[in-house]
């Protein structure tokens, strides 16, 4: 079987970025992802600060990535990892799309946040009423009501900036750390159980009331992906990168929202780049 | 005056990147750079690689940045930092298209690979003979000889400017473009070697002479990080950050080439997206 130079996993901007790079380094590269990309990058409204793509849609900034990866004759294999197994110099890949153990000698992991455990409701209203990106949909809210979910006191600055736009921001910690929101910012200590609605999300529901908003917006840390690469480090939730995205597996890269915040396209893009120009180098000087 | 919030050094991908992001923000910037981007991205052959910008060529893409850049309301301002001065809870900046200190809470460095090894005798009579800026200094050489080394044609505009006021002006081009000053300025096609003299800058000795003067201005595309910064670290030549961008000097951010390799355009602007966002977080920490 052909092993791989280098295996992609994940289609946001990070795998993309990954993926032209290589390619254009004239590495053999094995893009395991949806074709349809990262329903995120899709679903989002309107992203203002892509350099290069002037107050671009999701959906059409989606639409030119893939045209320009298959200009470049790249590849998606539709697909999801489960493992990515490190064997010494290359790593063994199991994957839901077929039977056989894909090899690469090195692994990019872009897999995003992994959003395994979703609100009742919120894949189903997602772009439409709920978001994941106040610095993204802000302005979408002007001088309306804004519901902000915070799973980290790191999203406190974002449930501020939304209340420099917004005409009422509630914010519901999902921590246990003290709040330290400005004063327009409502602080509700309530554990969030749906997001309901009928065209769009109208209102949150928790364990003691409901809530109506115009927008509600669900600000998560990430989920482990310690489970797909044995003996992974992560740090606060996240793969633990240094500044050439590589990770404590030798021959391991990162890049993307799976690094950190923040959670940016054209910060993932980056790293992409990063990540592909860092596994080139390994193989080089692996193969002497 | 007006303390902005962030001042952005530099228009190549990493500060504009950073300037859109600001923006969406609603910081205040000041974005202060070449209206005409960076030299390198306009005469760039063809990138096969921004994720966004199929097979651009470097012209296109620097068409597609600035014309994003003014849509979004965002103005350039011409002109060369010399100096950013940490002053505790704000930065004191010089730079030569005014005469006032325009002041910023923080500062993104985003001035491109910088030469960080002048010529010998440079450090040693910076500010003693020699100078970076003829707008700023050239009124102290009113009626005596000055030598102005130019690493680009940019530069022929300061020896004639210091020629209207410097008895003698001699300038030394460090470039292969064909040179057109004033009659008055003497041109010298010689590579610089040191600078001599003893309590001050003397003489310029090149590879074939040595010629004396009261002042000399080395005036290249940007100032070496750490003079522009006193005090900032640096790493192998590049300036010292981490994943967040953040240097060794509080509220001081870089971005782009003047971190490290890889030198790429879209590591540039993610890079440039994160300074953005840790100025940012930065402002909203201290304001509390």
């Amino acid at each position: 079987m052909e092993r791989y130079d280098i295996a992609i996993i994940g289609t946001g901007p990070a795998g993309l970025e990954a993926a032209l790079t290589a390619n254009a380094r004239n590495k053999s590269i094995l893009l395991i992802g949806s074709r349809d990309l990262s329903v995120k990058v899709s679903k989002a409204h309107g992203i203002l600060n892509y350099l290069g793509l002037p107050k671009v849609s999701g959906e059409a900034m989606a639409k030119v990535f893939k045209e320009q990866i298959a200009d470049a004759g790249i590849v998606i294999t539709e697909g999801k990892v489960m493992y990515a197994y490190p064997m010494g110099d290359y790593f063994a890949l199991q994957a839901d799309y077929t039977d056989e153990i894909p090899e690469a000698r090195t692994v990019i992991l872009a897999t995003g946040l992994a959003q395994t455990k979703g609100l009742p409701g919120e894949d189903r209203f997602l772009g439409s009423g709920v978001s994941y990106c106040a610095t993204c949909d802000a302005r979408f809210y002007s001088g309306k009501k804004a519901i902000v979910v915070g799973y980290s006191p790191k999203e406190e600055e974002e449930a501020d900036f939304l209340s420099e736009i917004a005409a009422e921001v509630l914010y519901f910690p999902q921590y246990n750390e003290n709040v330290h929101t400005c004063d327009k910012v409502k602080v509700i200590k309530e554990r969030p159980a749906e997001i309901i609605g009928s065209m769009k999300a109208e209102a949150l529901r928790t364990e003691s009331g409901t809530y109506e908003a115009d927008g509600i917006f669900i600000l998560r840390e990430s989920i482990a992906p310690d489970k797909m690469v044995p003996g992974l480090a992560l740090r606060d939730g996240h793969v633990e990168v240094n500044l050439d995205m590589e990770t404590n597996i030798p021959g391991c890269f990162a890049a993307g929202d799976i690094t950190g915040t923040p959670y940016q396209y054209i910060k993932a893009a980056g790293q992409g780049n990063v990540a592909a120009l860092s596994a080139v180098s390994y193989i080089a000087k692996h193969s002497k």
